[in-house]
Protein backbone atom coordinates (compact mmCIF):
# COMPACT_ATOMS: atom_id res chain seq x y z
CA UNK A 1 0.00 0.00 0.00
CA UNK A 2 0.92 3.75 -0.44
CA UNK A 3 0.52 4.32 3.31
CA UNK A 4 2.76 5.68 5.72
CA UNK A 5 2.79 4.00 8.98
CA UNK A 6 3.72 5.57 12.49
CA UNK A 7 3.28 4.07 15.90
CA UNK A 8 3.28 6.08 18.87
CA UNK A 9 5.47 5.41 21.25
CA UNK A 10 6.38 6.52 24.99
CA UNK A 11 10.05 6.64 24.32
CA UNK A 12 9.89 8.54 21.01
CA UNK A 13 8.15 11.58 21.25
CA UNK A 14 7.73 12.03 17.16
CA UNK A 15 6.53 8.60 17.12
CA UNK A 16 8.28 5.62 15.07
CA UNK A 17 8.45 4.97 11.72
CA UNK A 18 7.07 1.63 10.31
CA UNK A 19 6.88 -0.43 7.28
CA UNK A 20 3.46 -0.58 6.37
CA UNK A 21 4.58 -3.69 4.37
CA UNK A 22 5.33 -5.90 7.09
CA UNK A 23 3.21 -7.29 9.79
CA UNK A 24 3.09 -4.65 12.73
CA UNK A 25 0.54 -6.52 14.70
CA UNK A 26 0.39 -9.39 16.85
CA UNK A 27 -2.55 -12.15 16.42
CA UNK A 28 -3.94 -11.78 19.82
CA UNK A 29 -4.07 -7.97 19.70
CA UNK A 30 -7.79 -7.40 20.93
CA UNK A 31 -8.29 -4.87 17.87
CA UNK A 32 -7.89 -7.74 15.80
CA UNK A 33 -9.92 -10.68 17.95
CA UNK A 34 -12.46 -8.55 19.03
CA UNK A 35 -12.39 -5.12 17.13
CA UNK A 36 -11.80 -3.67 20.46
CA UNK A 37 -10.47 -0.22 19.34
CA UNK A 38 -10.96 3.42 18.25
CA UNK A 39 -10.11 5.54 15.64
CA UNK A 40 -10.79 8.88 14.08
CA UNK A 41 -10.09 9.77 9.79
CA UNK A 42 -8.51 13.10 9.02
CA UNK A 43 -8.45 15.19 6.06
CA UNK A 44 -5.12 17.00 5.30
CA UNK A 45 -4.48 19.38 3.06
CA UNK A 46 -0.85 20.55 2.07
CA UNK A 47 0.30 19.53 5.18
CA UNK A 48 -2.24 20.68 7.18
CA UNK A 49 -4.64 18.25 9.31
CA UNK A 50 -8.14 19.92 8.96
CA UNK A 51 -10.24 20.00 11.94
CA UNK A 52 -7.48 18.66 14.14
CA UNK A 53 -8.82 19.56 17.61
CA UNK A 54 -12.59 18.49 16.83
CA UNK A 55 -11.39 15.22 16.33
CA UNK A 56 -8.92 14.80 18.79
CA UNK A 57 -11.87 15.98 21.22
CA UNK A 58 -14.13 13.07 19.45
CA UNK A 59 -10.92 10.69 19.65
CA UNK A 60 -10.86 11.31 23.34
CA UNK A 61 -14.36 10.62 23.35
CA UNK A 62 -14.63 7.44 22.33
CA UNK A 63 -11.25 5.90 24.06
CA UNK A 64 -13.43 7.45 27.09
CA UNK A 65 -16.77 5.54 26.44
CA UNK A 66 -14.10 2.38 25.51
CA UNK A 67 -12.32 2.52 28.41
CA UNK A 68 -9.29 3.15 26.64
CA UNK A 69 -6.15 5.76 26.59
CA UNK A 70 -6.21 8.44 24.58
CA UNK A 71 -2.62 9.88 22.75
CA UNK A 72 -2.76 13.43 23.49
CA UNK A 73 -3.32 16.26 20.76
CA UNK A 74 0.47 16.73 21.23
CA UNK A 75 1.31 13.64 20.60
CA UNK A 76 -0.78 13.02 17.52
CA UNK A 77 0.13 15.63 15.82
CA UNK A 78 3.94 14.85 16.18
CA UNK A 79 3.16 11.09 15.01
CA UNK A 80 1.39 13.07 12.29
CA UNK A 81 3.84 15.38 10.99
CA UNK A 82 6.33 12.65 10.97
CA UNK A 83 4.07 10.22 8.80
CA UNK A 84 3.51 13.23 6.71
CA UNK A 85 7.40 13.75 6.25
CA UNK A 86 7.45 10.31 4.66
CA UNK A 87 4.38 10.27 2.82
CA UNK A 88 3.80 10.02 -0.80
CA UNK A 89 2.44 13.05 -2.41
CA UNK A 90 -0.77 14.19 -1.51
CA UNK A 91 -3.65 13.21 -4.42
CA UNK A 92 -4.48 16.30 -6.43
CA UNK A 93 -8.09 16.71 -6.81
CA UNK A 94 -7.97 20.79 -7.73
CA UNK A 95 -8.41 21.77 -3.69
CA UNK A 96 -4.41 21.28 -2.96
CA UNK A 97 -2.59 18.06 -1.72
CA UNK A 98 -4.68 15.67 -0.08
CA UNK A 99 -3.99 12.90 2.03
CA UNK A 100 -6.36 10.71 4.75
CA UNK A 101 -4.94 10.76 8.07
CA UNK A 102 -6.34 7.76 10.03
CA UNK A 103 -5.59 7.71 14.11
CA UNK A 104 -5.47 3.79 15.87
CA UNK A 105 -6.31 3.35 19.07
CA UNK A 106 -5.85 -0.65 19.67
CA UNK A 107 -6.70 -2.71 23.17
CA UNK A 108 -3.63 -4.32 22.17
CA UNK A 109 -2.59 -7.70 23.49
CA UNK A 110 -3.37 -9.20 27.01
CA UNK A 111 -0.04 -8.40 28.23
CA UNK A 112 1.73 -5.49 26.45
CA UNK A 113 -1.93 -3.57 26.86
CA UNK A 114 -3.10 -0.20 24.25
CA UNK A 115 -1.07 0.70 21.54
CA UNK A 116 -2.16 3.85 18.77
CA UNK A 117 -0.46 4.36 15.52
CA UNK A 118 -1.35 7.01 12.65
CA UNK A 119 -1.55 5.84 8.72
CA UNK A 120 -1.11 8.70 6.46
CA UNK A 121 -2.26 8.06 2.66
CA UNK A 122 -2.72 10.47 -0.30
CA UNK A 123 -6.28 10.64 -1.30
CA UNK A 124 -7.34 8.37 -4.06
CA UNK A 125 -8.66 9.54 -7.14
CA UNK A 126 -11.59 7.38 -6.65
CA UNK A 127 -12.12 10.00 -3.99
CA UNK A 128 -12.17 12.55 -6.01
CA UNK A 129 -14.46 10.94 -8.50
CA UNK A 130 -16.95 10.53 -6.35
CA UNK A 131 -16.77 14.50 -5.32
CA UNK A 132 -17.29 15.40 -9.14
CA UNK A 133 -19.40 12.57 -10.07
CA UNK A 134 -21.99 11.54 -6.98
CA UNK A 135 -22.58 8.24 -5.98
CA UNK A 136 -25.76 5.84 -6.51
CA UNK A 137 -26.84 5.27 -2.91
CA UNK A 138 -29.76 2.67 -1.57
CA UNK A 139 -31.50 2.75 1.81
CA UNK A 140 -31.07 -0.22 4.01
CA UNK A 141 -32.83 -0.53 7.49
CA UNK A 142 -30.93 -0.49 10.54
CA UNK A 143 -32.88 -3.34 12.48
CA UNK A 144 -33.30 -0.67 15.15
CA UNK A 145 -32.61 3.41 16.28
CA UNK A 146 -29.22 3.41 17.62
CA UNK A 147 -30.62 5.98 19.67
CA UNK A 148 -32.28 3.56 21.74
CA UNK A 149 -28.73 2.67 22.89
CA UNK A 150 -27.77 6.22 23.93
CA UNK A 151 -28.29 5.40 27.98
CA UNK A 152 -25.99 2.46 28.24
CA UNK A 153 -22.53 3.32 28.00
CA UNK A 154 -21.59 -0.18 27.42
CA UNK A 155 -23.56 -0.12 24.36
CA UNK A 156 -20.69 2.60 23.39
CA UNK A 157 -22.94 5.50 22.00
CA UNK A 158 -21.74 7.29 19.33
CA UNK A 159 -18.43 6.23 19.76
CA UNK A 160 -16.32 5.17 16.53
CA UNK A 161 -14.55 1.47 17.44
CA UNK A 162 -12.96 -0.79 15.07
CA UNK A 163 -16.24 -3.17 14.99
CA UNK A 164 -17.52 -1.94 11.70
CA UNK A 165 -18.48 -5.27 10.56
CA UNK A 166 -21.97 -4.50 9.73
CA UNK A 167 -21.33 -1.04 8.07
CA UNK A 168 -19.01 -2.87 5.58
CA UNK A 169 -21.83 -5.68 5.04
CA UNK A 170 -24.61 -2.43 4.10
CA UNK A 171 -21.64 -1.48 1.62
CA UNK A 172 -20.97 -4.85 0.25
CA UNK A 173 -24.87 -4.99 -0.36
CA UNK A 174 -25.26 -1.84 -1.23
CA UNK A 175 -22.61 -2.72 -4.48
CA UNK A 176 -24.71 -6.06 -4.52
CA UNK A 177 -27.62 -3.31 -5.69
CA UNK A 178 -26.05 -1.73 -8.20
CA UNK A 179 -25.02 1.18 -5.72
CA UNK A 180 -21.76 2.25 -4.10
CA UNK A 181 -23.24 3.58 -0.52
CA UNK A 182 -25.48 2.69 1.60
CA UNK A 183 -27.96 4.53 3.99
CA UNK A 184 -29.30 3.49 7.38
CA UNK A 185 -33.12 3.97 7.94
CA UNK A 186 -35.18 3.11 11.68
CA UNK A 187 -38.40 2.09 12.08
CA UNK A 188 -41.15 3.88 9.34
CA UNK A 189 -37.82 4.56 7.12
CA UNK A 190 -36.38 7.15 9.31
CA UNK A 191 -33.50 8.31 7.89
CA UNK A 192 -30.11 8.09 10.01
CA UNK A 193 -26.74 8.04 8.63
CA UNK A 194 -24.38 6.60 5.76
CA UNK A 195 -22.64 3.66 6.46
CA UNK A 196 -19.11 5.56 6.87
CA UNK A 197 -20.77 9.29 6.76
CA UNK A 198 -23.80 11.91 7.54
CA UNK A 199 -26.37 12.74 5.44
CA UNK A 200 -26.78 16.48 3.90
CA UNK A 201 -29.52 17.44 2.10
CA UNK A 202 -30.79 21.11 1.20
CA UNK A 203 -33.82 22.70 0.02
CA UNK A 204 -33.75 26.34 -1.87
CA UNK A 205 -37.33 27.48 -2.44
CA UNK A 206 -38.80 31.04 -2.72
CA UNK A 207 -35.78 32.76 -1.71
CA UNK A 208 -35.39 30.28 1.59
CA UNK A 209 -32.01 28.41 1.87
CA UNK A 210 -33.01 25.31 3.96
CA UNK A 211 -29.99 22.38 5.28
CA UNK A 212 -31.55 19.50 7.02
CA UNK A 213 -29.72 16.72 8.72
CA UNK A 214 -31.41 13.98 10.71
CA UNK A 215 -31.44 14.86 14.09
CA UNK A 216 -28.66 14.33 16.19
CA UNK A 217 -28.53 11.90 18.83
CA UNK A 218 -26.68 9.55 20.87
CA UNK A 219 -27.04 6.68 18.43
CA UNK A 220 -26.08 8.72 15.52
CA UNK A 221 -22.14 9.45 15.18
CA UNK A 222 -21.93 13.28 15.92
CA UNK A 223 -20.32 14.07 12.26
CA UNK A 224 -17.52 16.68 12.27
CA UNK A 225 -18.16 17.49 9.01
CA UNK A 226 -21.98 18.04 8.86
CA UNK A 227 -21.36 20.23 11.85
CA UNK A 228 -18.86 22.27 9.66
CA UNK A 229 -21.13 22.64 7.03
CA UNK A 230 -24.16 23.84 9.61
CA UNK A 231 -21.43 26.63 10.92
CA UNK A 232 -21.02 28.08 7.85
CA UNK A 233 -23.83 27.56 6.23
CA UNK A 234 -25.92 29.72 9.30
CA UNK A 235 -22.70 32.67 9.41
CA UNK A 236 -23.98 32.59 5.43
CA UNK A 237 -27.72 32.76 6.06
CA UNK A 238 -28.90 29.67 5.94
CA UNK A 239 -31.73 28.08 8.02
CA UNK A 240 -30.76 24.82 9.69
CA UNK A 241 -33.26 21.74 10.21
CA UNK A 242 -32.42 18.98 12.22
CA UNK A 243 -34.74 16.02 11.28
CA UNK A 244 -36.71 13.98 11.47
CA UNK A 245 -36.06 13.20 7.64
CA UNK A 246 -37.75 10.50 5.64
CA UNK A 247 -37.36 8.79 2.33
CA UNK A 248 -39.71 11.09 0.81
CA UNK A 249 -37.90 14.13 1.97
CA UNK A 250 -34.71 13.54 0.23
CA UNK A 251 -36.18 12.56 -2.89
CA UNK A 252 -37.95 16.09 -2.39
CA UNK A 253 -34.80 18.06 -1.83
CA UNK A 254 -32.59 20.20 -4.35
CA UNK A 255 -29.24 18.27 -3.12
CA UNK A 256 -28.25 15.42 -0.82
CA UNK A 257 -24.78 14.90 0.30
CA UNK A 258 -23.26 11.96 1.80
CA UNK A 259 -20.57 13.91 3.95
CA UNK A 260 -17.38 12.81 5.94
CA UNK A 261 -14.16 13.77 6.81
CA UNK A 262 -12.12 13.39 3.12
CA UNK A 263 -14.51 12.86 1.05
CA UNK A 264 -16.19 16.24 1.88
CA UNK A 265 -19.62 16.31 0.27
CA UNK A 266 -20.08 13.85 -2.02
CA UNK A 267 -23.80 14.08 -4.21
CA UNK A 268 -26.26 11.46 -4.42
CA UNK A 269 -27.61 11.34 -8.17
CA UNK A 270 -29.65 8.25 -7.21
CA UNK A 271 -31.58 6.64 -4.65
CA UNK A 272 -33.08 3.44 -4.45
CA UNK A 273 -32.98 3.85 -8.56
CA UNK A 274 -34.78 7.10 -8.16
CA UNK A 275 -32.83 10.04 -9.88
CA UNK A 276 -32.14 12.75 -7.45
CA UNK A 277 -31.44 16.14 -8.38
CA UNK A 278 -27.89 17.37 -8.23
CA UNK A 279 -27.26 20.59 -8.10
CA UNK A 280 -22.86 21.28 -9.20
CA UNK A 281 -23.30 24.81 -7.85
CA UNK A 282 -24.48 23.98 -4.25
CA UNK A 283 -21.62 21.15 -3.87
CA UNK A 284 -18.78 23.98 -4.99
CA UNK A 285 -20.81 26.08 -1.92
CA UNK A 286 -20.81 23.54 0.37
CA UNK A 287 -16.88 22.25 -0.15
CA UNK A 288 -15.85 25.75 -0.47
CA UNK A 289 -17.41 25.59 3.26
CA UNK A 290 -15.42 23.17 4.43
CA UNK A 291 -12.22 23.60 2.27
CA UNK A 292 -11.94 26.95 4.12
CA UNK A 293 -13.06 25.44 7.45
CA UNK B 1 1.39 -15.90 25.44
CA UNK B 2 1.30 -19.39 25.67
CA UNK B 3 -0.67 -20.29 22.21
CA UNK B 4 0.43 -21.97 18.96
CA UNK B 5 -0.96 -20.37 15.66
CA UNK B 6 -1.28 -22.14 12.46
CA UNK B 7 -2.01 -19.74 9.01
CA UNK B 8 -3.90 -21.80 6.71
CA UNK B 9 -1.93 -21.83 3.93
CA UNK B 10 -2.83 -23.17 -0.20
CA UNK B 11 0.60 -24.57 -0.35
CA UNK B 12 0.13 -26.50 2.42
CA UNK B 13 -2.36 -28.54 3.58
CA UNK B 14 -1.27 -28.90 7.45
CA UNK B 15 -1.35 -25.03 7.23
CA UNK B 16 2.34 -23.48 8.22
CA UNK B 17 3.50 -23.07 12.38
CA UNK B 18 4.05 -19.61 13.42
CA UNK B 19 5.40 -17.98 16.13
CA UNK B 20 2.23 -15.78 18.23
CA UNK B 21 5.41 -13.44 19.96
CA UNK B 22 5.74 -11.63 16.87
CA UNK B 23 3.70 -9.56 14.46
CA UNK B 24 1.80 -11.48 11.92
CA UNK B 25 -0.52 -9.26 10.75
CA UNK B 26 -0.41 -6.19 8.51
CA UNK B 27 -1.66 -2.60 9.85
CA UNK B 28 -4.18 -2.34 7.09
CA UNK B 29 -5.73 -5.87 7.02
CA UNK B 30 -9.40 -5.03 7.28
CA UNK B 31 -10.05 -7.82 10.24
CA UNK B 32 -8.43 -5.13 12.18
CA UNK B 33 -9.21 -2.20 10.72
CA UNK B 34 -13.43 -2.98 10.81
CA UNK B 35 -13.27 -5.72 12.56
CA UNK B 36 -14.22 -7.52 9.38
CA UNK B 37 -13.80 -11.25 9.65
CA UNK B 38 -15.95 -14.51 11.50
CA UNK B 39 -14.37 -16.95 13.91
CA UNK B 40 -15.35 -19.95 16.29
CA UNK B 41 -14.14 -21.42 18.97
CA UNK B 42 -14.13 -24.98 20.07
CA UNK B 43 -12.86 -27.15 22.69
CA UNK B 44 -10.32 -29.96 22.74
CA UNK B 45 -10.27 -32.69 24.83
CA UNK B 46 -7.37 -34.84 25.35
CA UNK B 47 -6.84 -33.84 21.58
CA UNK B 48 -10.31 -34.84 20.27
CA UNK B 49 -12.39 -30.99 18.80
CA UNK B 50 -15.48 -31.45 20.52
CA UNK B 51 -18.53 -30.89 17.86
CA UNK B 52 -16.62 -29.73 14.86
CA UNK B 53 -19.21 -30.23 12.24
CA UNK B 54 -21.32 -28.27 14.50
CA UNK B 55 -19.15 -25.48 14.66
CA UNK B 56 -18.19 -25.35 11.23
CA UNK B 57 -21.28 -25.60 9.70
CA UNK B 58 -21.87 -22.55 11.86
CA UNK B 59 -18.16 -20.88 10.64
CA UNK B 60 -19.26 -21.56 7.18
CA UNK B 61 -22.63 -19.61 7.70
CA UNK B 62 -21.04 -16.82 9.45
CA UNK B 63 -18.97 -16.62 6.37
CA UNK B 64 -21.52 -17.05 3.69
CA UNK B 65 -23.19 -13.94 5.67
CA UNK B 66 -20.53 -12.01 5.38
CA UNK B 67 -19.24 -12.81 2.43
CA UNK B 68 -16.11 -14.30 3.26
CA UNK B 69 -14.40 -17.92 2.42
CA UNK B 70 -14.95 -20.43 4.92
CA UNK B 71 -12.02 -22.91 4.94
CA UNK B 72 -12.90 -26.42 3.93
CA UNK B 73 -13.45 -28.90 7.14
CA UNK B 74 -10.43 -31.02 5.65
CA UNK B 75 -8.23 -27.92 5.63
CA UNK B 76 -9.32 -26.68 9.01
CA UNK B 77 -8.81 -29.90 10.80
CA UNK B 78 -5.71 -30.44 9.61
CA UNK B 79 -4.56 -26.64 11.06
CA UNK B 80 -5.90 -27.91 13.75
CA UNK B 81 -4.19 -30.71 14.03
CA UNK B 82 -0.79 -29.32 13.53
CA UNK B 83 -1.38 -26.59 16.22
CA UNK B 84 -1.92 -29.46 18.88
CA UNK B 85 0.96 -31.10 17.65
CA UNK B 86 2.89 -28.18 18.27
CA UNK B 87 0.60 -27.20 21.65
CA UNK B 88 1.70 -26.75 25.66
CA UNK B 89 -0.22 -29.22 27.29
CA UNK B 90 -3.57 -28.55 27.56
CA UNK B 91 -5.16 -27.87 30.92
CA UNK B 92 -6.19 -29.95 33.50
CA UNK B 93 -9.92 -29.40 35.53
CA UNK B 94 -10.77 -33.02 36.04
CA UNK B 95 -12.04 -33.56 32.37
CA UNK B 96 -8.98 -34.77 30.97
CA UNK B 97 -6.35 -32.23 29.01
CA UNK B 98 -8.07 -29.47 27.12
CA UNK B 99 -7.44 -26.86 24.72
CA UNK B 100 -9.27 -24.23 23.71
CA UNK B 101 -8.91 -24.05 19.26
CA UNK B 102 -10.24 -20.40 17.56
CA UNK B 103 -10.71 -20.85 13.81
CA UNK B 104 -10.65 -16.76 12.46
CA UNK B 105 -11.33 -15.52 8.72
CA UNK B 106 -10.14 -12.26 8.20
CA UNK B 107 -11.06 -10.21 4.95
CA UNK B 108 -7.21 -9.27 4.94
CA UNK B 109 -5.61 -6.63 3.40
CA UNK B 110 -7.46 -4.92 0.02
CA UNK B 111 -4.81 -6.48 -1.77
CA UNK B 112 -3.67 -9.78 -0.24
CA UNK B 113 -7.46 -10.75 0.42
CA UNK B 114 -8.90 -12.87 2.81
CA UNK B 115 -6.80 -15.55 4.84
CA UNK B 116 -7.37 -17.84 7.81
CA UNK B 117 -5.56 -19.20 10.99
CA UNK B 118 -6.79 -20.90 14.15
CA UNK B 119 -4.95 -20.31 17.55
CA UNK B 120 -5.10 -23.48 20.19
CA UNK B 121 -4.53 -22.41 24.11
CA UNK B 122 -4.58 -24.84 27.28
CA UNK B 123 -7.66 -23.91 28.86
CA UNK B 124 -6.59 -21.97 31.99
CA UNK B 125 -7.45 -22.69 35.37
CA UNK B 126 -9.43 -19.26 35.94
CA UNK B 127 -11.95 -21.31 33.31
CA UNK B 128 -11.65 -24.48 35.31
CA UNK B 129 -12.11 -22.17 38.85
CA UNK B 130 -15.14 -20.63 37.03
CA UNK B 131 -17.13 -23.89 36.68
CA UNK B 132 -16.61 -25.13 39.82
CA UNK B 133 -17.28 -21.65 42.18
CA UNK B 134 -19.45 -20.18 39.38
CA UNK B 135 -19.58 -16.42 38.32
CA UNK B 136 -21.69 -13.40 39.38
CA UNK B 137 -23.46 -11.78 36.49
CA UNK B 138 -25.31 -8.24 36.15
CA UNK B 139 -28.30 -7.75 33.61
CA UNK B 140 -27.29 -5.49 30.80
CA UNK B 141 -30.21 -3.44 28.44
CA UNK B 142 -29.14 -4.38 24.95
CA UNK B 143 -30.65 -1.66 23.47
CA UNK B 144 -32.80 -3.16 21.01
CA UNK B 145 -34.04 -7.09 20.50
CA UNK B 146 -31.04 -8.21 17.99
CA UNK B 147 -34.39 -10.27 16.73
CA UNK B 148 -35.28 -6.86 14.80
CA UNK B 149 -31.81 -7.22 12.60
CA UNK B 150 -33.17 -10.74 11.73
CA UNK B 151 -34.71 -10.05 8.01
CA UNK B 152 -31.44 -8.00 7.09
CA UNK B 153 -28.77 -9.41 5.87
CA UNK B 154 -26.27 -6.40 5.85
CA UNK B 155 -27.04 -6.71 9.85
CA UNK B 156 -25.17 -10.15 9.42
CA UNK B 157 -27.65 -11.55 12.29
CA UNK B 158 -26.06 -14.44 13.85
CA UNK B 159 -23.09 -14.27 12.12
CA UNK B 160 -20.20 -14.54 14.83
CA UNK B 161 -18.20 -11.44 13.66
CA UNK B 162 -14.68 -10.42 15.13
CA UNK B 163 -16.93 -7.22 15.69
CA UNK B 164 -16.87 -7.80 19.60
CA UNK B 165 -16.22 -4.04 20.88
CA UNK B 166 -20.12 -3.96 22.63
CA UNK B 167 -19.41 -7.01 24.39
CA UNK B 168 -16.34 -6.95 25.60
CA UNK B 169 -17.41 -3.19 26.91
CA UNK B 170 -20.12 -4.44 28.58
CA UNK B 171 -18.25 -7.34 30.18
CA UNK B 172 -15.92 -4.29 31.92
CA UNK B 173 -18.79 -2.76 32.91
CA UNK B 174 -20.09 -5.83 34.31
CA UNK B 175 -16.48 -5.59 36.31
CA UNK B 176 -16.99 -2.45 36.98
CA UNK B 177 -20.13 -3.41 38.78
CA UNK B 178 -18.04 -6.51 40.81
CA UNK B 179 -19.51 -9.02 38.70
CA UNK B 180 -17.58 -10.83 36.14
CA UNK B 181 -20.36 -11.60 33.62
CA UNK B 182 -22.77 -9.66 31.44
CA UNK B 183 -25.91 -10.37 30.24
CA UNK B 184 -28.01 -8.65 28.27
CA UNK B 185 -31.66 -7.88 28.03
CA UNK B 186 -34.12 -6.21 25.34
CA UNK B 187 -37.57 -4.61 26.19
CA UNK B 188 -38.94 -5.37 29.26
CA UNK B 189 -35.98 -6.86 30.55
CA UNK B 190 -36.58 -10.26 28.26
CA UNK B 191 -33.21 -12.33 28.89
CA UNK B 192 -31.44 -12.41 25.46
CA UNK B 193 -27.93 -14.01 25.88
CA UNK B 194 -24.59 -13.44 27.40
CA UNK B 195 -21.94 -11.23 26.30
CA UNK B 196 -20.35 -14.62 25.10
CA UNK B 197 -22.20 -16.83 26.52
CA UNK B 198 -25.63 -18.64 26.06
CA UNK B 199 -28.29 -18.48 28.74
CA UNK B 200 -29.89 -22.03 29.98
CA UNK B 201 -31.50 -22.55 33.83
CA UNK B 202 -33.08 -25.43 35.23
CA UNK B 203 -36.75 -25.63 36.92
CA UNK B 204 -37.29 -29.33 38.96
CA UNK B 205 -40.07 -29.65 40.71
CA UNK B 206 -42.70 -32.10 42.06
CA UNK B 207 -41.36 -34.73 39.64
CA UNK B 208 -41.09 -32.18 36.36
CA UNK B 209 -37.50 -31.62 35.19
CA UNK B 210 -37.64 -28.67 32.51
CA UNK B 211 -34.53 -26.86 30.93
CA UNK B 212 -35.35 -23.20 29.62
CA UNK B 213 -33.07 -20.99 27.41
CA UNK B 214 -34.37 -17.46 26.02
CA UNK B 215 -36.42 -18.11 22.13
CA UNK B 216 -34.12 -18.78 19.65
CA UNK B 217 -33.85 -16.16 16.90
CA UNK B 218 -32.04 -14.90 13.97
CA UNK B 219 -30.71 -12.28 16.31
CA UNK B 220 -29.09 -14.56 18.98
CA UNK B 221 -26.44 -16.69 17.94
CA UNK B 222 -27.36 -19.99 18.21
CA UNK B 223 -25.47 -21.56 21.11
CA UNK B 224 -23.87 -24.77 20.27
CA UNK B 225 -23.40 -25.65 23.46
CA UNK B 226 -26.97 -24.81 24.58
CA UNK B 227 -28.25 -27.18 21.45
CA UNK B 228 -25.94 -30.12 22.54
CA UNK B 229 -27.32 -29.77 26.41
CA UNK B 230 -30.64 -29.88 24.88
CA UNK B 231 -30.12 -32.72 22.91
CA UNK B 232 -28.57 -34.38 25.70
CA UNK B 233 -31.49 -33.54 28.42
CA UNK B 234 -34.38 -34.46 26.08
CA UNK B 235 -32.84 -37.57 25.48
CA UNK B 236 -32.96 -38.28 29.56
CA UNK B 237 -36.58 -37.14 29.78
CA UNK B 238 -36.13 -33.37 30.33
CA UNK B 239 -38.82 -30.91 28.90
CA UNK B 240 -37.27 -27.86 27.25
CA UNK B 241 -38.36 -24.56 26.89
CA UNK B 242 -37.88 -21.71 24.76
CA UNK B 243 -38.65 -18.55 26.54
CA UNK B 244 -39.53 -16.11 26.47
CA UNK B 245 -37.55 -15.22 30.00
CA UNK B 246 -37.05 -12.60 32.07
CA UNK B 247 -34.89 -12.15 35.28
CA UNK B 248 -38.16 -12.94 37.79
CA UNK B 249 -37.76 -16.50 35.93
CA UNK B 250 -34.14 -17.09 36.51
CA UNK B 251 -34.73 -15.93 39.77
CA UNK B 252 -37.29 -18.42 40.81
CA UNK B 253 -34.85 -21.27 38.87
CA UNK B 254 -33.17 -24.23 40.70
CA UNK B 255 -29.67 -23.26 38.89
CA UNK B 256 -29.12 -20.90 36.20
CA UNK B 257 -25.94 -21.50 34.15
CA UNK B 258 -24.14 -19.41 31.31
CA UNK B 259 -23.00 -22.29 28.67
CA UNK B 260 -19.88 -21.75 25.72
CA UNK B 261 -18.09 -24.50 24.27
CA UNK B 262 -14.70 -23.73 26.38
CA UNK B 263 -16.51 -22.92 29.42
CA UNK B 264 -18.92 -25.84 29.50
CA UNK B 265 -21.78 -24.44 31.98
CA UNK B 266 -20.76 -22.10 34.47
CA UNK B 267 -23.29 -21.84 37.24
CA UNK B 268 -24.27 -17.88 37.81
CA UNK B 269 -24.74 -17.51 42.09
CA UNK B 270 -25.30 -14.03 41.85
CA UNK B 271 -27.34 -12.10 39.89
CA UNK B 272 -27.68 -8.69 40.18
CA UNK B 273 -26.83 -8.70 43.44
CA UNK B 274 -29.46 -11.57 44.34
CA UNK B 275 -27.98 -14.87 45.41
CA UNK B 276 -29.79 -17.60 42.98
CA UNK B 277 -29.82 -21.34 43.64
CA UNK B 278 -26.85 -23.21 43.19
CA UNK B 279 -27.07 -27.24 42.54
CA UNK B 280 -23.43 -29.09 42.10
CA UNK B 281 -25.44 -32.08 41.23
CA UNK B 282 -27.34 -30.56 38.38
CA UNK B 283 -24.06 -28.83 37.48
CA UNK B 284 -22.69 -31.97 37.26
CA UNK B 285 -25.69 -33.58 35.08
CA UNK B 286 -25.05 -30.91 32.59
CA UNK B 287 -21.36 -30.82 32.48
CA UNK B 288 -21.37 -34.71 31.90
CA UNK B 289 -23.89 -34.46 28.96
CA UNK B 290 -21.32 -31.94 27.44
CA UNK B 291 -18.56 -34.38 28.19
CA UNK B 292 -20.20 -37.15 26.52
CA UNK B 293 -21.09 -35.52 23.63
Amino acid sequence: MTSTVVVLDADHPEGVLADPGVPLVRIDDQGLTRGDGVFETMRVVDGQVQGFATHHQRLEASARLAQLPAPSAERCRAAVRTALAHAAPGGDGGLGAEHSVKVVVSRGTPEGGPWSWVVVSPVPESTFRQRREGVAAVLLPRGHDPAHDSGYPWLLPGAKTLSYAINMAALRHARSLGAEEAVFTAAGRRVLEGATSSVVCARVRDGRRVLVTPEPSHGILPGTTQATIFGAARRDGWELGYGPLYPADLMAADAMWLVSSVRLAVPVHTLDQQPLPVDPELTRLVTGWLAAA
